[in-house]
């Protein structure tokens, strides 16, 4: 299955559009500059084409399978994981120290919509790897670290993350596995985990599993919990491996999509032997956890958008080639057009542009400002660092929600050959649903937005997203080609303005929020999507008009803009993003309204009905 | 897999809501009765949740095989069919001089609901066996229907629709398949035919196609096709099976969903030898076919509704027993609650129930158009055929688009389990996706709409649609419990008509019109189901409160309602359904604003995007 990128977009966030230099001016990427990560871009596009899209058909037709205790993966996994693992790209935006590539996160995101929109599956292990890993970097021993980042940053060792058991999902709270202090400081872990993803596998000799686990005499709840390092073999002193761990692999689940991904129940301690090292302190599991929880829930995000990008473009080629029907300018009786001149299709298209171009600016943004806050301090820290953690549930849940809807858009646009196996778009569409469940589903991303993130910093970091977006709205109010544009978002802003005030002032405030939490969250993913793409129009429409201006084409001439175009992918690319941002004000951002008409009415059915 | 059905609903509409006395006044129906129809529908049930039920799982993971030319269906099918045939179920609706039970729409709308929720691969067999004979009954010589009509109806043989081909889906104009007429009056055919549902199988002895096709001197485009009667084996004089008639499977396609349903290529002709016999006149052919596509396109909507219920149903109960976290009322550190008690849980639930109840509205009251139109003359008559034809594209493209969107939901409910095959809802997610692409994609059916439904005797049946909600809207604007609802449809319909009057006085109101055509769609089909919806509301508010009030219970006291509710699942069935209309009308109906307002605006991106 070929996978095709969006590679010129991403560059266009990452090397037009973001303020990249004030990123450089930091001392971790003094030695940077913006070519080489021009050439960095170009290098993991090369191994997603290759060898990492090469397998991800067959990963979803073969699939993971469970024989004997032993999960077999699918052909091609292996050697795809060997050459991410030797270019860096699991550890691309990773400490240096222990053998990462120290790249920024606004270069580490479109690596990270490479590898997820070519290969879902094996891209989930990378992810895990490199989370699970980077808890013992930041929580671990010296010893523990010595041990154990190198290995897996460099993808010698894979990693999981162990937080569900049968009865405990989104209630972590309710986890039961036990961990036993030894005489030695180490601990004996007992317990059954549910949903791992990629708990077992031979893509790697040894696995990780960063496990969360209760201590005997530990509160109950969340704060009992504490975090564990178990790998599947015993390390020696000497780095090379010991005996097996007593972690058992009890079977995986058959699922909807992501096929080639084993999903694990996994048994610690059958026998009575798995050995597991405290991280960081006993009762701080969880805390430490969300390390890794937030950025799983920022690159599940990344892969709602790889999936709908990858499927868009497939989409988009498919309606370049086939012919059906005529279009408005056909002669009747004649030839058959493509379908991509029927304006249906158009619009399909362009929707689905719009809602992908939304997300990468969104996630493209919050991949900026985890950088801003790394390399400035004190207030702007908090202010980045703010912005960062309110835009982490709305990525995760704006994009895998809308991302799905995009692939069931682009499997619409081929018709009834979209529905069968011989096209990627059922594929996208069955691996892409997993994003808004896992990582926290959407309901509890919702819930984190109103119930932590908007009361942080004293609620700054979302009046500080109302005035970003309600400044890009002024500042265009008046322009010829964006004006209208920005009036839908000056009226989005509003609407949110409006909920967010009057909300909290109702008698039943505490309600109407949890029971509108999903529906405001959705608001502000239109509103941050919304003045991203019309300030990303903004600069696109400036370039696009020099390329004009230089060629001596007229802007109203559409027929020279067309055959320039035809010759410019550039002029073609710049235009056209200027179209998605007027789609996108117009045909999304009036949703925000519509919810907030809704939640303004205080209607509270789902509580009163007898359900 | 355990079908969940909706029957106390769909007894609601047909047997409490829809003015069925009217119906019953016809020559037709004039020995039938409410409780018989009642009766019917619960044997119809029976078999629904029995053997039909039986084998839908069998039928996704075993699937459809092709072996040797010859496709395998999946164990239990054939069980099933039989039951259907042998019950009559195939031919609810039908003709009784050819072996239908005569049923009226408004009752095979249950019961088609009941097929296609319980097995939609085995559902749509039915579906096509029915059609196709009933053109042969509407267009045939009278020995065509002797052979043919009873012995279809009746599950002895089964029949197809054969259109499409491999460059002509959408484009019916462009197909290719010829018919030449012979000495004796039949007609050799020879072409091949792709995505052709149970063209196929060994549920019956012998398969009858109605087939489009080409005379040699045809003009070009659709006004050349012709309809053939096609049998997979010859019918000899007295009606036993002659030689097989040169129709061959060349292979089944692979697809997301409906695994157990084969969607066939088919060669006519491979060997010169097929004979095919002419349905009505030559060059009529895409015309006569229309009534099986309109029944067809129909029943595709009962299809999506059909799958959104049973998803919805069976998420509804899962809700119900799985416990998570803790709800708002819940001590903290206690035991966990039912999901169902989470708000966010809740309001996915109330949103599934509202567009499900929303779809059943709308074809069950576009059924009871069908059986008025029957039973009436001249005016009255053209009034009810009108808003069929009118809701025809609706209830195909607004119950597929909506119904699809529900199983999403019912599968979020789930959280991780909804995603693995240990449930069904992964199921029923996939195979309701087809419903939005066959029998003419959505974009096909919103094109029917604005360019033929709109226009057609006038425009009296969509000014009659505006009419209809616009009443309900007024009756209801003062109602002490409905008011607020009635207030959004009023808004909706006022967006609507704005649309609807201004769009025709526009420069380019041509393009705006086809770029606009499945937005419009959306907003019709959310203003017939919010008008619709309210229609019920009040009805079972009356209902509801005359329960609580024989039992002396005071509506306001929310405890005892709640005792009441537990004891009597018609109180509950009311009081929900007074909150399932107001659900959609504060979070359905304001779509159809935002919608107006980025018609309105006149945004033509996609026509001026250089993709």
């Amino acid at each position: 299955m070929k996978y095709l990128d969006d590679d010129r977009d991403i560059r266009f966030n990452l090397l037009e559009w973001l303020d990249l230099d004030a990123v450089l001016k930091g001392e971790a990427y003094r030695d940077m500059d913006r070519e080489q990560l021009g050439m960095v871009l170009d290098e993991a596009l090369k191994v997603a084409r290759g060898s990492v899209a090469a397998c991800n058909e067959a990963g979803d037709r073969t699939g993971a399978r469970f024989e004997n205790g032993k999960v077999q993966l699918p052909e091609g996994f292996a050697e795809a994981f060997r050459d991410l693992a030797s270019g860096g790209w699991i550890s691309a935006t990773m400490n240096p120290e222990f053998g990462g590539m120290g790249l920024p996160e606004s270069v580490g995101t479109g690596i990270s919509e490479f590898l997820m929109g070519a290969n879902t599956s094996l891209g989930l292990t990378v992810l895990l790897t490199r989370g699970s890993a980077h808890l013992i970097e930041s929580f671990g021993s010296e010893a523990l670290k010595a041990t154990y980042c190198e290995r897996m940053y460099t993808g010698e060792w894979a990693g999981t993350m162990c937080l569900t058991e049968a009865g405990a999902g989104s209630d972590l709270g309710a986890l039961t596995t036990k961990a036993v202090r030894q005489a030695d400081g180490t601990y004996l872990i007992s317990g059954e985990k549910i949903f791992i993803t990629s708990g077992e596998h031979s893509l790697t000799p040894n696995i990780v599993h960063a496990v969360l686990a209760r201590t005997p005499d530990a509160p109950a709840g969340p704060k009992g919990l504490s975090l564990f390092v178990v790998p599947k073999f015993r390390v020696n002193a000497d780095g090379s491996l010991g005996a097996a761990n007593d972690v058992t692999c009890a079977g995986i689940e058959h699922k909807l999509g992501i096929h080639g991904s084993p999903t694990c129940s996994l048994v610690f301690g059958l026998n009575g032997a798995c050995q597991g090292f405290l991280l960081g302190q006993e009762g701080q599991g969880l805390a430490h956890m969300f390390q890794m929880m937030n950025a799983a829930r920022y690159e599940v995000g990344v892969q709602g958008l790889g999936n709908a990008s990858a499927a868009h473009q497939a989409a988009l080629a498919y309606a370049k080639e086939r012919l059906q029907g005529r279009g408005p300018g056909a002669a009747k009786g004649g030839a058959q057009s493509l379908i991509i001149e029927h304006p249906d299709v158009r619009r399909m298209l362009l929707m689905q542009s719009a809602y992908v171009q939304g997300m990468r600016a969104l996630v493209s943004y919050t991949a900026w400002c985890m950088d801003m806050a790394a390399v400035s301090e004190g207030e702007e820290k908090d202010r980045w660092q703010g912005l960062v953690e309110l835009f982490t549930p709305i990525s995760k849940a704006w994009c895998s929600d809308w991302g799905f809807r995009v692939t069931e858009w682009a499997l619409q646009t081929y018709g009834g050959y979209g529905y069968t196996m011989d096209y990627p778009a059922e594929q996208y569409l069955r691996d892409c649903k997993i994003a808004s469940i896992y990582e926290g589903t959407n309901g509890i991303q919702a819930l984190d937005l109103v119930g932590r993130k908007f009361k942080m910093q004293d609620g700054r970091p979302v009046s500080h997203l109302l005035r970003l977006a309600g400044d890009t709205a002024k500042q265009l109010a008046d322009d010829p080609v964006l004006g209208a544009s920005a009036r839908q978002l000056a009226e989005a802003v509003k609407a949110l303005g409006a909920v967010l005030a009057h909300i909290p002032t109702r008698e039943n405030a505490g309600l109407l929020t949890i029971l509108n939490a999903v529906p405001l969250l959705d608001m502000l993913g239109h509103v941050v999507a919304g003045f991203l793409l019309l300030q990303q129009a903004a600069l696109a429409g400036r370039k696009g008009a020099e390329l004009l201006s230089a060629r001596g084409v007229d802007p109203k001439d559409r027929a020279a803009v067309r055959t320039l175009c035809a010759g410019s992918p550039d002029a073609a690319f710049y235009l056209n993003k200027v179209q998605v941002a007027i789609h996108f004000a117009h045909r999304g951002l009036p949703l925000v309204a519509a919810h907030a008409a809704a939640i303004l009415s205080g209607e509270t059915a789902p509580m009163e009905a007898m359900l």
